[in-house]
């Protein structure tokens, strides 16, 4: 993998790492049930983590983004089906999403060309 | 279609066509764009839709949830479907997502118990 | 209590009842997380209430607002006490707040005038 | 002044009354601040209005577009100049401000009307 | 022009270059629209660059907010001009905006020290 | 002190002290009443640095939820406690806040461990 995209994943793990070991069982559920709500249920993990990224781009969360398109590349989602859920992202979102779509369309690239 | 959906769209509707006709090209640009980027593409309209519905709940606007639930609906996506994409906006957005989603459930099941 | 907060009460318990029967695993598990979180550990839940109001308020959800309200004279915290948060809530979310500010003293009046 | 305009106004001026009689300091230097941060200084003022509009636009936030359209017809803006400041908050905000832009579009014809 | 601000724009450029290289309809569109938008019309450019200014500030966007501030400086709007748009911009969005205007502030010395 | 919480202090000294010696009398004004807002009153110190942290997470601010977090221990907080602010903002904020969260809780680690 691109070497972004692997420092972006060892640096979120290791931080995560940190968390769920703090002792606090409001940090554990939380993210227990957001790993759950992205699984598959009555629709596919493909078009939730789509629409995690969407969320993610009018919330501008540069971070949140980037694990989403990574997300979405391993899932096998081509890179004009994650362009789109960005075009939606900016649209909904407006002009102030274009910094972080400059950073995200620059990580796509970068994931899709491997 | 039940009488508050049904109320919902027509005021829209008219809302709509002043802005329409106001003489701004800037607002009849975005409304087409923002028309255009749920056409079926790479991904078909249902996803779109649903992106659209999750990246209104994060932003918590009613208007924009309802709409977007009135869409899916017509585009034959199952209540349990849409009620995924609740569950990602709600678990993205937190508890602040709480007011919003019990209005956009209510609505919800409005819709579908046609 | 005073009318407005009965009704305010009334019309959550019965949408929430709606959300917490509808079958989704993450709307009760949220719930369950969202409730617990604001019971007594290292800090008094009458720290945590106030921590709700004033996230609440930057955040302009006048019914989480509303909600963080109430639940703040429940505690028997005093209109003084209620009113820093407020404060807080307007320093760090700016004029943007006012509005909410505005429903949300008035309510602050009611609840203690009680 | 139109029916819904001047309703606009006096709810704000009751409830505006009971804040800066309620005692806090902080309400009565905050609300001093930012009828100032508005006067005329190397900007005039009716670039101000345009600036809080465009702001409150952005911010989705109903009641401060309402006094900020109200303002900017008072101090002569007209018609078209308001709508440009609309524009660039559609622009700016994306989408989700379509909601508000369609009931700010409906008070601008309303007040420019007279 | 001072090291920071060409830096910024320079990097602008080339991400702006692959999004508009990328074959989304949706990228261009949103991209003229934008550019659009903060032409003169009714109301002259300086104006519209201070309204983009302060929607930015409120949003709190680093790079919308850099991006305005040399924009202003381009249209010939004096250092006092740019920072009644940042005071406005304090005053709507509230201390949380304080970190961006701390750096939007030591750009403005920057610019304008050139 | 710890590295990173005195490189923070340093730079956001420099910055405000260029901010107030800038001749805005709305940046000194907003700076004493954001500072007045923290003082002891009704509620004591610790209570308020608390709600400012947990409303700096929800609005997701990098450089706030650190400053508050220092004064947090600052006031002698503990480690549990100021982690219960953290909790409730992750809460009401929503999986958005987990990569401010990561941050966060590094430098309350770093703090804490002194």
């Amino acid at each position: 993998m691109a070497g972004r995209a692997e420092q972006f994943r060892k640096d979120r793990e290791v931080l995560n790492e940190k968390i769920l070991s703090s002792g606090s069982k409001t940090f554990q559920r939380f993210f227990a049930l957001d790993t759950a709500a992205y699984r598959a249920g009555a629709l596919p993990v493909k078009t939730k983590e789509l629409m995690g990224l969407a969320a993610s781009m009018v919330l501008r969360c540069d971070d949140c983004i980037s694990y989403h398109i990574l997300r979405c590349a391993e899932e096998g989602l081509a890179k004009a089906e994650i362009m789109e859920a960005m075009e939606i992202g900016l649209v909904v979102g407006g002009s102030i999403v274009i910094p972080h779509l400059r950073r995200a369309y620059s990580l796509l690239e970068e994931v899709t060309a491997e």
